[in-house]
């Protein structure tokens, strides 16, 4: 692996329901209140090009992409966000916050949709090229996740697959932090969102705390 | 290799104002005339989703895209083009002939962007996997090209690029035709438009014959 590792690049992965934008929030606070700069985003997402495809991913009013163009287009917005985004926020010295990182296109196309991992793989090293210092996965049985998922309203067209798809996005999320144990904290996002938050951000100040 | 060539894939290729749109009416025509059906498509686009992604291409309000971000939009457009346009009108007898494939991004987002040809190479094999039988290069000086572009009103964010890049392109489209004679005709499209078309039609009744 060629993967440059950015030890202030901190993610956010989990399936729907996990409670991500409250963790994302807690750990900003975190960081805001030790004085550092803080960069929150999200993918497919973080510029406004990168927004755009965002739009084009979730939309249902055009024919559904095929799972090549789903992949593709979502490596299009990461190319974007970590080149117009990331990468300018990481060498001013600022931590950088987002809510799904190249992890999701594994455990989403890949494990769940049954992607080309290969290529996944290929284009990660060419045209991702990094890697975060720190991942947080937030993980919750499917069906608790989709509760609180479906509780908040209207389904957009990722949100709507079946659960089996669901059960693969978990199983793909866990393989990833087995394999990569120095990178990943698996969190049990199943307890009450005060005491994920509260364990997120020791799992941050941690990892703050070797970078000194 | 292991593209698969469509022999009813006919596909034009050329820079900037080298006349495709004229000789596409062209062979379209020459091909009712036989009674044959034809479905004439563009790239990028060809389905309601990639021609969404073509407006993000073009468009000029938000960000430009990083070359790695345009190279991957162009191809989740062609992935969705080959599955949702492309494959079905030639599975059921149809020719398909396309403005642009994928030698415009060999031409255009590798020669002329110096983009990573292997990644390109790559995303040929496992997204599009299919080559034209016939290509049609209509090559024309730069400087006649942007002529007849510019003469057309309002450039868009590829168009109003440097005469530079026009040259690259150029050159990368001809370098494809000598590596692959048996698929590409290449035409003088400096020569006025009734004669470009006649000759393109031409090397398509060939072509025909050939599939008889």
């Amino acid at each position: 692996m060629s993967l440059q590792t950015q030890p202030r690049l901190v993610t956010l992965e989990g399936g729907e329901g996990a409670g991500k934008s409250t963790v994302l929030a807690a750990l900003r606070d975190a960081l805001l209140a030790a004085g550092d700069e803080v960069v929150c985003t999200r993918e497919p997402g973080g510029t406004p090009l990168a927004e755009q495809i965002r739009g084009l991913l979730l939309d249902t009013r055009h024919e559904p992409p095929a799972p090549e163009t789903e992949l593709l287009l979502m490596f299009a917005a990461r190319a974007q966000h970590v080149r117009e985004t990331i990468l300018p926020a990481l060498r001013r010295g600022a931590w950088v916050l987002s809510d799904r990182f190249t992890d999701a296109s594994y455990a989403y196309q890949g494990a769940a949709r049954g992607g080309d991992v290969e290529l996944i793989a290929q284009l990660e090293q060419r045209v991702v090229g990094i890697n975060p210092g720190l991942t947080l996965l937030l993980d919750v049985p499917v069906e608790i996740g989709l509760q609180r998922a479906r509780g908040r309203g209207d389904a957009d067209r990722i949100e709507s697959e079946s659960d089996d798809f669901f059960e693969r996005v978990r199983a793909g999320y866990r393989a990833r932090a087995t394999a990569e144990p120095e990178r990943f904290r698996v969190i049990d996002a199943s307890q009450p969102a005060a005491v994920v938050a509260a364990q997120a951000v020791a799992q941050l100040h941690a990892h703050r705390e070797t970078l000194r």
